[in-house]
């Protein structure tokens, strides 16, 4: 059973009561708190020592990943921060100064986005730094973007460039508010997410919650240098396009809209994030699954995006 | 530095907007989300294997642990809890039916007190479990009883019997939701906290905020059978008193008010809650730290509450 598959498991039949108004499976949880214009989000993520930073990774940079990513969550849902806290497991004689490192790490991307940072809560974890941070934010009434909403014809853009995450962007996140928020105001974005998994892996979430499939057009995939570089420095690593399809931790916004709207964003996004590229990769279609169009053909990605990749 | 000086050293200064009411410090933060009648408390809270919980522990009781202590912090604000996201970290290979069982623990609590478990993270934590819960709450408008408001003069109460949690207790936490709720709505409550650290430990938190001192009446202390029991088990256990006063993981309220309320409170409670034990146990008073009155005379109890006790 993967963590997806668990999850599923663990999150079905949970109790509920009014306020709910999308619960697990989503970037945040909806909620309604009784505000007219308004709905909230309600969003926890964590960052582990040994799998998301490595021991000897700056604490600076490990508090700026940990607030980002969730930060991230809270603009695939095209929504806004308001307050953050901070739980962190630490062993025993842990030096005060690093923790104080962390949560200097999350101090400018909190003022930037207007995030209080309004507890934390200091607790024993004997073997490796565990942080999990928990986020409220709020959106405009009904304008969550959901996972939920793609329809078939719907063009399929992605910010940013994709894959080699690892060799830095995934200590320097750039949660994507602004853009997100810009979108939901000018276009009727009929799903959205961030990635997290990979385009293959995350595209699929949004797929699966639709009940729809996508086509991919190979060569219009924004790949990174990173994951260029990535793929000529050792002969063992991803070619560049299984990287950007397949590498975790990009953070950057992947969202479905009507096709007849694809020309007009891209010419207004290119005004407004003049430093941020955006591409159509491809389309929504009926049926399930992703479909990779390339020169030679086409073929079908595996359940998990890159098992079967050749 | 202790747990307590890490954290007040790390929540100095940090990045706060005009939604905070309460920041760190309470038992819960305080925010204003622009609904009238009504403010938002929103706190974490995480149980670590080996720390709070056995390996051995059934996953069931971990579980409802987990979510009441979390419960509990609500209660100490005298509000209600709207909706959970669960975070749980494992080692690789752990058994899925197992983390099935500990949210199947939390099911009967929350349905109790109408918490929506509203979603949830698997994450690595390659040598334990980890879980931290993240609890979104309410109170009426103004209503929320902190820490700082504790009065010269005003009655220390405490619910419950203390000491020995340990034995069992600890596993099978009751938030005193309700019981603080008719509080809140019944009494010009001053102040209050939920007893995590043991009475002599948070009643000192509350003197702290507040810039006041208490006189504890050392034969009013309402000593719990498990702690009597332990003290008589073995020849190296903490003396019963000494058990109430530090012993850990109670979760009953320690509250203050004017002392004028005491009898109609105590007549009122009766009435209300004819299960749970109340008991007025000192008085507090102008200066700093806690004194002891036993039949031979006061001693001031040290700054840990336990270090020097004889």
């Amino acid at each position: 059973m993967d963590e997806f598959e668990l999850i599923r498991k663990l999150t079905t039949g949970l109790s509920a009561n009014d306020a709910v108004v999308t619960g697990p499976g989503d970037d945040c949880a909806v909620l309604d708190l009784g505000v007219p214009d308004r709905q909230f989000l309600f969003k926890t993520d964590a960052v582990v020592e040994g799998i998301h930073f490595r021991s000897d990774t700056p604490p600076e940079q490990i508090g700026h990943k940990a607030l980002a990513r969730c930060l991230s969550d809270v603009a695939a849902m095209a929504g806004s921060p308001i307050a953050a806290l901070i739980t962190i497991g630490l062993p025993k004689n842990f030096d005060p100064e690093r923790v104080a490192s962390i949560y200097r790490g999350m101090r400018p991307i909190a003022d930037k986005f207007h995030v209080a940072i309004v507890g934390g809560e200091t607790t024993t974890n004997p073997d490796r730094v565990f942080i999990s941070i928990a986020l409220l934010g709020w959106v405009p009434r009904d304008k969550a973007a959901l996972r939920s909403g793609a329809k078939t014809g719907d063009a399929i853009f992605v910010s940013g460039e994709l894959g080699g995450s690892l060799a830095g962007k995934h200590l320097a996140v750039e949660p994507r508010i602004a853009e997100a928020r810009w979108l939901a105001d000018h276009f009727r974005i009929h799903s959205m997410i961030d990635l997290s998994d990979g385009l293959a892996g995350d595209l699929r979430h949004i797929l699966q919650r639709s009940g729809v499939g996508a086509e991919l057009l190979a060569s219009s995939i924004p790949i990174s240098r990173a994951a260029r570089l990535a793929a000529k420095a050792t002969s063992s690593a991803k070619p560049p396009l299984l990287a950007a399809l397949t590498d975790g931790e990009d953070f950057e916004l992947l969202f479905t809209l009507p096709s007849r709207s694809a020309v007009s964003l891209l010419d207004g996004w290119k005004k407004q994030f003049p430093g941020v590229k955006l591409t159509c990769v491809g389309k929504i279609v009926s049926g399930e699954g992703i479909t990779l169009r390339e020169k030679h053909g086409a073929r079908k990605l595996s359940a998990h995006g890159y098992v079967h990749f050749a």
